[in-house]
């Protein structure tokens, strides 16, 4: 067991593949659908938005995909990130379970996004665009695209949701340190924008919206492509170096985990962590319960309908099967602006269905609560998204107290919260309350498909 | 020579002593002298302000003190801390030096000042105190002695300067978030604050007030001490794991530093790297060129002069032998609020005189030019006072592209600026211009010297 605070990795561990979940899995996700044609999407309609490699990724049924030099290179400035084993908290809290943290708060965006957002630029940089074009929520996918594109030396447009971009001004700063160029959304740059602008000049956005006008920009031009931050199977990919390394890590202190716990916006910081977890839960050689931990005003796991829908609000990506709560359902505006995603990631959906994760979702005056009591103990000040993850480690935490059980817990903890302190006032100051819960309309299937061309 | 990014060191190689350089050096720096008799203080006249163990480090004659289990159990949570080699800054800069940077921001203040704060609180905390008051610039010292009394569980209280407390609000928060209460000042609860407060009811303050009224509240007290975050011997003492770390590093790829360059306010960070490397200079083990990087505005090496000065404003510490601007002196209001004060360690003073180190100035705008750059090369943000160290690596660098010279150059990389992106917005909107420089006055010897008790 673990007496070291950091159970740390050489660089000569960094894994140099990527793991694919899909053939491993009873049966596979069904597939993104043309909402003209209702057909299955293949490579070609995807190819004004992504480069080839990207869209193989996507579709890949290998199990593992190397992962370039070039990246690795990159990766190696910040990876492998450490695993903590937080005896202060478990002291804290006087619990006899075994809490430990995968901490991607080192990274250059602060957050696990930078493990994505490299490779996107690398092989849209070899595909030979010049521009990506991206929309972020709480900012930090397009802080991580955007350090990858000065990586690289591309083109970076952003387009921040408009309440993120009154709210967190130094988010944009970030990104424009790393080079990137800034967009209030909804903008007037694009013809979704102007829609929503005609009705409300200062909206406060969506990421919905955020991604009609990434999306919009980069499909005029020859020279432009878009990321996307979460959601997508390649997206999912990427992440999985985060579980690969803690598996290394708890195989170096010979422990094993019990629970798996991440937050889960768009699902890809969830998959990167417990997706290896998952492969060997399935091979039989571990079998921990996996938990995806979701914001009580945006329960698109525990609340949502399992059906196709739209990734955007303006309906122009493929439809995706996944659970969702509509895609113009606006959640109540939390401060874990990360998790304000009205779907989820099909294939965490589909995994979901097979019942190989669970859900809970959380309310954020716990969450910040929770927060509070690991910064003490921990040191470390986390971002509102993964405060949902401690807290539903310090739940288990206190059951184990009750019940004296030794259970181990590995809590997904994506990112610091430095840019987010403004949540941390409202907490302390008493102005913060608990968000509205979606009502049970939700729960009925969505039986209008638009019919929109790509 | 350094292939990879990180040269880690396992928890297990955490330095166990602290090192001392003042038996090492060929003459001892001159004592504080008590400012109504201008004799030496002793350790009596310190006790109202600070536990016996800190003052007996203050004059230790020892090489090396042992760090407590309870201290180095701390440092685990972030120590050891890392060496980059800047491999994607040289490549940058097209040149054949080979950099490298020792990063103390993944503390959890965010900086090197934990590395103090910690034991600072633990020999307080051990010495019966209940509360410890401070002052804090930019808002690193705070936060990091906000953390340390969360840790051992003594109250904290901050006086924050009162430009900083209006323009950086979420530092303030972080350290509510650790637990601490945080005043403006000038404030009204001291006398010293509220004489200024009587001419300037909105004062901005300065860290020679905001010492003046963190000092007063202690005093006052028989359960509250005084803590500082740099320029005394013991400060300077806690920081030097870093140099030593940087030892082991450096050993463990086989390299050796032929120039080291820190920023200094008060010198601790600069000291803590720095003085290890000064050991085996004195040794004949290695010859470094060890200069000392400060801002344009507030140059007390390079344009101060070396006498007997107090080192807060209202006149209520010792008379310490320094390279001071005057303790009046309030420097044009630069973003590296964390070198703004008006002298220098005694120690360091001392060092420089000996000849054993030099001092240059650099303007702000070549800080931040130089921290562009290395942002997005390295993926670091800087805070702004190690801006000061990464212009005068880049000017190095340069200088080395132009002689084809193999330089090695150690940079001090004592903190992110996460919570310092107004001063990024600045420059990058043009706004930020370069500092007033003092003028030539302040080369004048200060005669000076005011009665007070303390």
């Amino acid at each position: 067991m673990a007496d070291q605070h950091k159970i740390l990795l050489d660089e000569s561990e960094l894994p140099t593949r990527w793991y694919n979940v899909i053939p491993d899995l009873p049966s596979p996700p069904p597939p993104p659908l043309h909402p003209g044609t209702l057909q299955p999407v293949g490579p070609d309609d995807l190819a004004p938005l992504f480069p080839m490699d990207l869209i193989m990724q996507e579709v890949t049924q290998d199990s593992y995909v190397d992962i370039p030099d070039e990246v690795l290179d990159v990766y190696r400035l910040w990876r492998p990130s450490p695993l903590f084993r937080a005896h202060r908290l478990e002291k804290a809290l006087g619990t006899p379970a075994r809490l430990y943290y995968k901490y991607e708060g080192g990274s250059p965006a602060g957050s696990h996004k930078p493990n994505t957002a490299v490779p996107q630029a690398f092989y849209n940089k070899k595909s030979g665009v010049t521009k990506i074009t991206t929309e972020t929520g709480a900012g930090q996918w397009g802080t991580a695209l955007a350090f990858a594109c000065a990586v690289y030396g591309l083109d970076c447009e952003v387009w921040q949701v408009g309440a993120s971009y009154d709210g967190k001004p130094y988010r944009r700063s970030v990104m424009e340190v790393f080079g990137a160029t800034v967009h209030r959304s909804p903008s007037d740059l694009t013809e979704s924008g102007r829609k929503i602008l005609a009705d409300d000049d200062h909206h406060p956005g969506s990421l919905g919206i955020a991604i009609s006008e990434a999306v919009e920009a980069a499909a005029g031009s020859e020279t432009s492509h878009y990321a996307l931050g979460s959601v997508l199977n390649h997206v999912l990919l990427h992440q999985t170096v985060i579980g690969e390394e803690a598996l290394l890590q708890f195989a170096k202190v010979g422990d094993t985990p019990d629970l798996i716990v991440g937050c889960t916006g768009g699902g890809s910081n969830f998959a990167g962590l417990s997706f290896p977890f998952l492969r060997e839960k399935l091979a039989g050689r571990i079998d921990p319960v996996i938990r995806a931990v979701e914001p009580a005003s945006c329960p698109s796991l525990t609340r949502g309908t399992y059906a196709y829908d739209f990734g955007d609000t303006a309906g122009l990506t493929p439809l995706l099967k996944m659970h969702t709560l509509g895609h113009d359902f606006i959640p109540d505006p939390i401060h874990a602006g990360g998790l304000r995603y009205h779907g989820m990631s099909p294939l965490i959906s589909h995994i979901y269905e097979l019942g190989l994760m669970e859900a809970i979702s959380v309310p954020q005056l716990e969450c910040f609560d929770a927060a509070i009591t690991f910064a003490r103990a921990e040191g470390i000040v986390p971002a509102p998204e993964p405060t949902h993850a401690i807290a539903a480690c310090i739940r288990e935490a206190l059951a184990c107290k009750e019940s004296g059980e030794e259970k181990v817990i590995l809590t997904a903890l994506c990112g610091h919260g430095h840019f987010d302190m403004a949540a941390y006032d409202a907490y302390l100051g008493g102005t913060m309350v608990d968000e509205d819960v979606p009502d049970s309309r939700f729960a009925e299937p969505l039986t209008r498909l638009p019919q929109v061309d790509l």
